[in-house]
């Protein structure tokens, strides 16, 4: 298998080219806040997003749309039972879909429904470091003394996670970790600023989706999906004034982004 | 009746006078995606958005509203009542109100909901080819080998469904078609950026419901709310690095478009 | 007590340094036209936004929060029980939390429920002039001739909630008036602007929480929320093309803005 540095930024640069060419349709129930950026977000990388996210459509559609998001941050009563459909149908059609636990661990009505979800086994699996801690049921996890530390101390609740969903784990925070239970890779890109734009993170599980489309390597294609937002990221925040331009440059970032850029700035390890 | 590009072309200016004077009221109830945007994009035309979208709410707001969007893109169950309920308060009160239904034809709870509403002789139907194909029943309809055609072929369907409601269906696309069952009206203007936007067709529906509310001519309003909009989307792209810049760009020009400029570029046939 | 515009200007610059260096955890139960604006709008303030709005975590939440933001905008279900738990949560807990009742007074949903928010003593309050009237139960209020006179207008009616509530009533409009029924503030800063884009109003409830959770001088606290931010709009206004551009410069002035500026600009008296 491929895994070094090299080969996953050669998978990337082909991952990204795929997605323009496929145009995969992304299905995304989620949350109210970051609906509307996440549907550019995926028009910017080239995917067609869909927001189908009500009962006796959501399983339908997820049937044939091309991936699946599944995020928990404003899980009101009728997405939540879409959530349930879209993976019971994605799972049955072979659809790959992302799990974005958010908040779970902290709150009554969501917790258990992420450890439903779980249990339907998501392709991926995209969270910070207490997210998933709390959803591989591995207990509080340590907390190390900056949001870095974190990430690195929740990879044994990441691989544990891995272990059980039979899928990809991936933390985010200043390097991003992903595992799929053995291998792991850190994507060392990203900008502070995208943790001052609401859906920064939400919007990447969506790309996860859409990368998950082009092909059945999914620590690759996260690895891809992590890589190319996070240097959009970076390109963005080159120019911007504050948060409210860089969510412009970063759309416009992820529209123009190539493979050459991709290779003079990917940190991959 | 006018109906000579001329003519049309002068109505416009004379309808988005009136849209910036009148200040019209307009009642949205629309997907959660778009619903941010749509309210700006109201707001830099002149009108003034009201999303009030829960049932016992939206039949009386629709009474007393300009003008009434519904789009049918999420439309979760207090959605689908009060749609209906603002659909049959709207024609008792003469409001005008346009149906946007997205998506309808593919998929199960919106598709019995859109006959529904079409049933209940929507002012202003704006759909895309296929939805405009599935709403008149008129089956699959033909494939053209691109967009463009794909509106053309749409045409008897456009008829037809005129005929049906009683009221005019613009067909989306590059060249736009507008057609009241006998007359038919082209706009060529746009921009392939107003596609890589979320709800960029989407507040055009809010923006005929606008212009619907300042005359009664509603096969020249809807043709006039077409090219106020794509032309601000020309407007737009001339200056944008991407579909990030792009939309804020477009509020722009929606808010500073004149007369005069729209003399200069609008495509009417 | 501190009531002088100079020492209203001093606690202001001393508020937003607190906000910044506390990052107060502000829920927000908002509409679904501005929430993911006024996340941004919390994210470039410095402050950490959580739109948990479902029944059964709104409660749990609130108890936690730093404070919490109702705003009546798109009341459906399951926000309307979740603002209840809210608001009796955050009472419980000392929360501070901002009531915004959007279109009190005029619709046959909101509007009991706004009275019965109101009953449970929100501790600051913000409306335009005419929702403050209606919530106050004072009647239609006298109509000036511009929106500065209706302001004024609503000075008694919003002295008369104060007293219902024993918290703080703010009225929006060209110059901003708070009230904690006796004193006055007014606030003279802000930007046409401003209105031309959603959730301008919308967001600075969620500011005046996020303020709020500072210090327990709550007309100080809600004058420096309104200074902060309306100065941010005249500095956004600056260099602003349109409504589309403006609300991006917003959010970059937002996160950039310092003391000095808020020194040479604030109109208080």
């Amino acid at each position: 298998m491929m895994r070094t540095p090299e080969d996953l930024l050669s998978f990337t640069q082909t991952a990204l080219k795929r997605v323009r060419t496929d145009v995969p349709l992304v299905q995304c129930i989620t949350n109210s806040v970051v609906v509307g950026f996440t549907a550019n977000a995926m028009l910017a990388l080239g995917a067609s997003p869909a927001m189908v996210d009500i009962p006796r459509e959501a399983g339908a559609f997820a049937s044939i749309a091309s991936g699946v998001l599944v995020n928990l941050g404003t899980p009101r009563a009728e997405q939540r039972e879409a959530m349930l459909e879209a993976a019971v149908a994605a799972n049955s059609a072979g659809t790959p879909w992302v799990l974005d636990p958010v908040a779970v661990g902290a709150m009554p009505v969501r917790t258990p429904l992420g450890f439903e979800l779980r249990d339907l086994r998501p392709t991926v699996v995209r969270g910070n470091a207490s997210e998933v801690i709390a959803l591989s049921g591995e207990g509080a996890g340590g907390r190390g003394v900056d949001a870095t530390d974190e990430v690195e101390a929740a990879l044994p609740a990441a691989q544990a996670l891995a272990a059980q969903t039979g899928g990809v784990v991936a933390v985010s925070g200043p390097v991003d970790l992903v595992t799929d239970g053995t291998s792991v890779v850190r994507v060392g890109n990203g900008s502070p600023l995208l943790t001052q734009m609401t859906g920064g993170g939400c919007a990447l599980g969506a790309a996860m989706a859409a990368f998950a489309s082009v092909d059945d390597d999914r620590l690759a294609t996260t690895v891809a999906a992590i890589t190319v937002y996070t240097i959009a990221a970076e390109l963005a925040a080159d120019g911007s004034a504050g948060p409210g331009s860089f969510a412009v440059h970063f759309l416009d970032a992820l529209a123009s982004i190539d493979g050459d850029t991709i290779a003079r700035r990917a940190a991959l390890s």
